[in-house]
């Protein structure tokens, strides 16, 4: 067997060549990295369950018709999805003020946005992931006006579905963080969701006692990482059968 | 004669009360600071050159149609202007990469960027005036989308205006800080341009040279920021007669 090629080792997941031309394999590894990678370490058996969280996500989300790279699970670890070219803007969608919004803006945690902010973020680890507005978008043509404008909208109705999705299994989402990608078709492009949604692109909070069910318990040092991510898992029926325990 | 009431003493200007309701005067200091304030100095002079140049800048743009606080003169260092509810919002127009910029997005100072920007940030020194979005103003509710539009539009207007008149002095305005503030009339409001425009809210270099007329030879250490400020003002024409040399 031919030894397949890797093509990007990233914080959380691994790339590697697809079997057809056009597809790549996600390979979800258990490392988590808090404060652009500052802070390093693992967390036992998530790559697993954030293989099979974001299948069940992305599956659901093409139900509604939100386009995404997502193609099938091929194993525990491993999801082939649609290689695409990567908007270089992380999308952060809050619904309650957490993280980095309380420190910029003075706002404390756990306070209701009087209205959902998407915010955008340059993606560049060597810059720390800077906070931009669409005006630098432009600027420097990281995406058109029109893909911004599908980016937006995708991200509306994830953020619908999601809360949606979560408020039915006790769980407040506060924010969350998408990425996307382009694909094209003869000489169109289109814009697709992207990457992954998982307990470690959201923050998530037990509805009754605002436990936090999410990587903010590794940032934070709060422990029980791994239960964490399997109760969102068990929550939405993800842990019996096939995806339950490790490889 | 009754002495007058200070309003507030800023890092730069001091507010009075003003003669008659509504006014408010603006002493400008020889104080300077940088870097949120965590550097201090004075600039000799500088009080004085600020006050005569922001005059010729707002007088010059209320005849264009650019509505701003500016009344008038009233000795060296005081100007009388209408009071306003300023908008907690600094607008950074950038023509060229220098400063901030050039950090969060790794961008070569002295880059011509493709468009102009214009960025916003929350005027808050505590929080180290962060960067903020359209979608951060909506939300916190700092300004309605008809002003942001107004504050926009006048926001280019001086770019393209003080673009010309520097550009006919040789000096190449790479970018500025603009506040604006809203005034009422009977129940309406509307926002005009407030504060002041001088070298330490512009970046100015010398269009042959790229030497800096402006804060941020204060900032960086380069000396000689008396002789830069009166550089600008003497090209713009303000050193003959009645402004020149000290109280
Ligand atoms: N469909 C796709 N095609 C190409 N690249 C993708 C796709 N989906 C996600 N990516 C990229 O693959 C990487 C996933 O690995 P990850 O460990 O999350 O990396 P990072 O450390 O850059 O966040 C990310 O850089 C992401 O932008
Ligand atoms: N017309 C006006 N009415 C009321 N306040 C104003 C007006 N113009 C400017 N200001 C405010 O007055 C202050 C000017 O003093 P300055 O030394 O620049 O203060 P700061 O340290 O807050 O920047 C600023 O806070 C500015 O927002
Ligand atoms: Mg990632
Ligand atoms: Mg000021």
């Amino acid at each position: 067997m031919a030894r397949r090629r890797q093509i990007y080792e990233g914080k959380a997941k691994i790339l590697y060549e697809g079997p057809e031309p056009g597809t790549i394999i996600q390979y979800f590894k258990d490392d988590a990295t808090a404060f652009n990678a500052q802070k390093k370490g693992q967390i036992a058996g998530k790559g697993v369950l954030n293989n099979r969280i974001s299948e069940h996500i992305f599956t659901n989300l093409a139900a509604i018709g939100v386009p995404t790279h997502f193609m099938r699970r091929l194993n525990m670890r491993e999801q082939l999805v649609r290689q695409v070219e990567i908007v270089p803007i992380e999308v952060v969608v809050r619904n309650v003020a957490a993280g980095t919004l309380t420190k910029r803006l003075g706002i404390e945690e756990g306070t209701q946005l009087p209205r959902t902010i998407i915010e955008y973020y340059y993606k560049d680890d060597a810059l720390g992931d800077p906070l931009i507005a669409d005006e630098h978008i432009a600027c420097f043509g990281w995406a058109s006006q029109e893909e911004m404008n599908d980016i937006a909208d995708m991200a509306i109705r994830v953020n619908d579905f999601m809360s949606g999705m979560f408020a039915a299994i006790g769980i407040r989402l506060v924010d969350f963080k998408l990425e996307f990608g382009r694909i094209w078709e003869n000489d169109y492009s289109r814009v697709i969701l992207a990457d992954e949604i998982s307990p470690d692109s959201c923050r998530l909070w037990d509805i009754k006692s605002n436990k936090k069910l999410d990587k903010d318990r590794f940032r934070q040092d709060l422990g029980e990482e791994a239960e964490a991510y399997q109760e969102v898992a068990r929550r939405l029926g993800l842990l019996n059968g096939e995806s339950e325990g490790e490889e």
